[in-house]
């Protein structure tokens, strides 16, 4: 997160979590920046999305930062989450040194208490002394914002524009549970920061930010419950000089490489979860459908299940396709684990490989065993689109970690 | 479902099923029913699911029967899968004395392989010695329908019509996971078969079936999986005589009960179930959001977990009826757990009922403990539609049973 130039990060323990870990995290960049934001679609939404969208609605082209706190979500607090929030950016701005109204808002965590706002105003000198650059800046901000996570999410990438000038793209996130983001333009409690030195004008922040963040974060379900405070926020403070890069290809390609990562990192560690599941599908009629399609097979239940127990039950990926809502003939469907290799077939024209029928396999049950990435290719042979989902695997410790959260 | 007079029922051993429970189930009426259906939405569907709406579409006013086999879905089965269907009700037919296409169908077991149809047609002969009227039979049907359920399901309601006639309504279901509902008129691994006695035009007892299923399975979710088998036919002999009943309110109201009986039983019994969810929304706008707001908070895995933990967790409730796709006001949100005498408060006009922020509420834990149904009452101020859903909780047995299903 601060690849790109003119940025520095921070984490610091504010004693919100009850675990006593880190808490409290900032970005800030030294010069203003251009910004953008996708948000959660839950009604019910938590005071820092608010906040938030209206901060970036009122100044996109003159932000400094980001503010974070984890363990709490600020959420079900009504007007006095709104106002602890709006006295925690004051209090931010004042402490590290920016003008008031440049530092966007965002908190992950339990829902229904309010924000102890004491505590916070307290450990900003602390994050003010904290804020560097490099590595370990970056690894101690995105320590800072996790909640059930059990390892941070950080992820860069570099890109020449056309015209030559070398940007940089960063980015934190977390998330574990409560994860099915569906962000709206202005989408995503799943947050992501993402950072860049290329110049960018809000508007071309905006729609990036949604076309990427629509085919990436919008892509993984850890749980189904779409949170109360997605937040994706993205900061572009043109550091590196050359002209707005949002149309540029390669500038594109280095945010949704940056966002793809993070969501691949994020269903990875979803709660519990033993394996990442990847499933692509191609040969769809639309966009829409390929994604209900690949979105509906690492949603499942039942396959994610199944997946847990290395148990190549074809009729639960064929059952999810089945009702995703894409068009599908039963009697034309192909579905793969894609390998470096040679793909493992595990379903051949709608009707199991051969060995697959009565759950034998052996094979098959071993190669699930060993893998910790398992991808599915399913292929819908309808049309040209494709689409690519990410997932976990549904284990034991996702029960014990949900029926006791809070205790 | 013998209750209904002229219906006889049995279930028997065809050692289709591993385990050697039994697996092989009829309902005989000794005289020509009308008969009505609704099946899975799902675009993947088992051949009896196929095969058993061409029935009723051929011949709704000249049926004897069902005939049902647990152990094998006969799902992914191809052109085999349908003649395997064809086979299977001819010898039935034959060998249980009605004539040839006058039995509806119904599999549900593992996806794959195709059903062993030499076991199958072996058993007829002892299922025809089977077929007996009472409570046993009913139980021996119901019992050779169940696969990971832990109970049989049964229920029987008597109505008077308005013309004196006194009908009776019967049913038997099964169902613990893959439940997700969602059939179509013709609708929904759940099957239901009711019986009644009363008189009634296909098209009527279509209706009324389309209506109350509508109502009460489709609005029960174990694991969001909606099966490639759901069936449920609901057969009317006229035995009881009188005029066709189908738009009688008494007649309509005891078929609606049994189903409502019977989605209860199901989703009582969801995999690894300890308790029974029951979330009734009041105040939507109208019937379609009242629908969803109750459908999502008993799907939403968080909330699910938390139930099993008996953890009063009401930001994961706020969470999805603000994800439900029904329209209301975040400050206006009511929810309590409906209790006989007072109901326990858990969100009051947006915010956490006092004492809940924190995760607090040792008594409200309690009463989580000690109940096997919980009830939340939903009330949303923003019109008067009502709906209600059923649910169970996440516990480790769900993970274990899936993860090793066919183990």
């Amino acid at each position: 997160m601060t690849a790109p130039r003119g940025y520095r990060a921070g984490g610091v323990r504010a004693g919100v979590k009850r675990s006593g870990r880190p808490d409290l995290a900032a970005i800030l960049s030294d010069r203003p920046t251009t910004g953008a934001g996708v948000f959660t679609t839950n009604l019910v939404r938590a005071a820092p999305v608010v906040v938030g969208e209206r901060l970036l609605r009122a100044t996109p082209a003159n932000l400094r930062g980001i503010v974070a706190l984890s363990g709490v979500a600020n959420a079900m607090t009504g007007p006095e989450g709104i106002s602890d929030t709006d006295a925690w950016l004051v209090a931010s701005a004042e402490g590290l040194g920016v003008p008031t109204g440049t530092l966007l808002p965002a908190c992950t965590g339990v829902i229904g208490p309010r924000m102890p706002l004491p505590k916070v105003l307290a450990a900003i000198p602390s994050l003010r002394g904290d804020l560097s650059r490099g590595a370990d800046a970056d690894a101690r901000a995105a320590q800072a914002i996790l909640t059930t996570d059990t390892r941070a999410k950080v992820a860069a990438l570099r890109a020449r524009l056309a015209d030559g000038t070398v940007v940089h793209v960063g980015g934190i996130a977390k998330g574990s549970g409560m994860i099915a983001p569906r962000m709206g333009p202005p989408h995503a409690t799943t947050l992501a920061f993402l950072t860049t030195d290329a110049r960018a004008t809000p508007e071309g922040l905006g729609e990036l930010l949604a076309t990427e963040s629509d085919r990436t974060f919008n892509m993984v379900n850890v749980d189904g419950d779409t949170s109360t405070n997605d937040t994706i926020y993205l900061l572009a403070n043109g550091a590196a000089g050359g002209r707005a890069a949002e149309k540029d290809a390669s500038f594109r390609a280095a945010v949704g490489g940056v966002l793809e990562s993070l969501a691949r990192q994020v269903a990875r560690d979803g709660e519990g979860a033993t394996k990442l599941l990847t499933v692509a599908v191609h040969g769809a009629r639309d966009l829409v459908q390929a994604r209900q399609a690949a979105r509906a097979v690492v949603s499942s239940t039942l396959v994610k299940a199944a997946l847990f127990g290395a148990d190549p039950n074809v009729g639960r990926i064929a059952c999810a396709l089945g009702y995703s809502g894409a068009q599908l003939d039963p009697d034309k469907l192909d579905v793969a684990i894609a390998r470096p290799r040679h793909s493992v077939p595990l379903i051949v024209e709608g009707r199991p490989a051969p060995g697959l029928e009565n759950g034998g396999g052996a094979k098959v049950r071993d190669l699930l065993h060993r893998l910790s990435e398992v991808t599915l290719d399913v292929r819908l042979h309808e049309g040209t689109a494709h689409a690519t989902a990410w997932g976990c695997d549904l284990s034991f410790s996702y029960v014990q970690i949900n029926a006791a959260y809070r205790t």
